[in-house]
């Protein structure tokens, strides 16, 4: 790597598992002189400082963001904009905010009429995460070999050149941490995320539901079957995203809301033309639909 | 265990996942003097034959069973029946003939017409199994706390001598191994089995095409973008099961048809009703939603 980054002061605007993993990384490889942890939750914060995730702690922004280069926004997605919101009157000349919200439009939208002259925003979304949360899930290496999709708040090729330096320096940060850094449009961003992980989440949501439903009243004499009880590893792996917060995949479904219903319509036709075909016995179909669909997640895998 | 199962000669016809892991703890516990696995693919039943899982291997199905006391049916479901009907002629009196499909109601209806007097037949279906099969897939103590279901031909209670030991013998196999096994009927069965595994393989396989179709004509002027090079951890294991064999999947669709497309129907519903919220941007709704999949998949994986 001939270029690296480096930052004085890094101001960490939630310290859960993604922000958390990001300041490990970070401190590990020498990329701040000191990263301040904020946060509204004071036992978080204490568990931070106590695996030395961050340097020092506040619960008060404007004191933690004062004088920072850098500003990492690690909170809920629909909260980034209220916290760059009060964070702004702090904010020196020159300072970049950054963010990791999986969810890019409507979220610069939000954002970009509270930024001041000499401030720059470089959204970014490191496509990484399990479903655990909090600073004491965080982990080194996170990132490694994950994709982080920045996108750029003007143009793809920003002509003004400090929002270019600034797009330069964010990239730079997360290739450091072993990020494959890719650059796209936040449209384009926003449909991908509704397919490969909104979509996936929300009918994980819907189909646990479902199972469990199925079971009111399924037994003898009109008693409750547990239907989950009879499912084996394959149903747990299925669901485990059902186990994610149910507040922030509400807050990413209004965020990302449009892209949403159109993918769940799309994937309702997908399952629609396969239910005909298995009403109908058309094995030749049914087969081949899911001949198509194992060789492409087998090649999704192949890499592993 | 006070009870032990005992057999002098076990026909094991198809040496996959299933039979091949029911073998090797049969011969690990001395539940069975010889174990003769039998297949029409010879590479797979030489494997199973170096891997010690069976005593021999014959490719004659006649050869195989002839004198067994306990013949186990462990091929894919749609050719349990014609796997019987070929054994049939060559089974002794007493013979108690068992399967692992996990379809049952249509296959009893299979195979009860080609039972001769003196022969037993007791469908169980263990929950358990991996997206791997064949001889090689095999592994000890796979059934270990995993749910068995036996769904007897008769009524659950059997009044005939002979049914009712047979049905007693088949449960304490399944017991020795470790497993949990549960009465039912057939119908109810299919009716769980088409909500905690069915449904979920046609949701996977239904998800993995619709975001590889969303992908197509995408990107910059028309290009394809592929969509699942940005999937994460969440995605994979969400569709693992995508990766199960396609020949299989689409046999059991076929023959719990019925089952399968009214659960499909009752996951349409449920969707439906979310895509909703979403689109009204209903988060009260969508969250209340969201909270009550998650309380359920994490009672279910409490106990792991």
């Amino acid at each position: 790597m001939s270029n690296t980054v480096h930052f004085k002061h890094v101001a960490l605007i939630g310290v859960g598992l993604i922000g958390g993993s990001l300041a490990l990384d970070m401190k590990s490889l020498g990329l701040a002189e000191k990263i301040v942890g904020i946060g509204r939750t004071r036992a978080n914060l204490d568990k931070a400082l106590e695996l030395g995730i961050v340097d020092s702690i506040t619960q008060d922004i404007s004191e933690g963001v004062c004088g920072a280069d850098l500003v990492i926004v690690a909170v809920p997605v629909l909260k980034v904009a209220s916290v760059i919101k009060d964070a702004v009157p702090f904010l020196s000349d020159g300072c970049i905010i950054t963010d990791v919200g999986s969810v890019k439009e409507r979220l610069i939208e939000e954002v970009l009429p509270l930024l001041p002259r000499g401030v720059s925003f470089v959204p970014a979304h490191p496509v990484a995460g399990t479903e655990n949360s909090g600073a004491g899930a965080a982990l080194v290496g996170l990132f490694k070999g994950r994709n982080t999709i920045i996108t750029p708040t003007g143009s793809i090729d920003p002509v003004d050149s400090a929002e270019s330096e600034a797009l330069q320096t964010v990239t730079e940060l997360w290739r450091s941490v072993g990020s494959n850094v890719v650059v796209m449009d936040s449209k384009e961003h926003d449909r991908i995320l509704s397919a490969v992980s909104h979509l996936p989440h929300v009918i994980a949501y819907a189909l646990v539901n479902t199972v469990a439903s199925a079971g009111k009243g399924a037994g003898e004499g009109g008693a409750d079957t547990d239907m989950l009880s009879y499912s084996a590893g394959g149903f747990r792996d299925f669901t485990r995203i059902a186990s994610s917060s149910p507040e922030m995949w509400a807050d990413i479904c209004d965020m990302n809301a449009v892209a949403i219903v159109e993918m769940i319509e799309a994937f309702q036709k997908e399952l629609d033309s396969l239910k005909s075909f298995v009403a109908n016995r058309d094995l030749t179909h049914v087969k081949e639909q899911f001949n198509r669909a194992k060789s492409q997640r087998d090649a999704l895998v192949k890499g592993d």
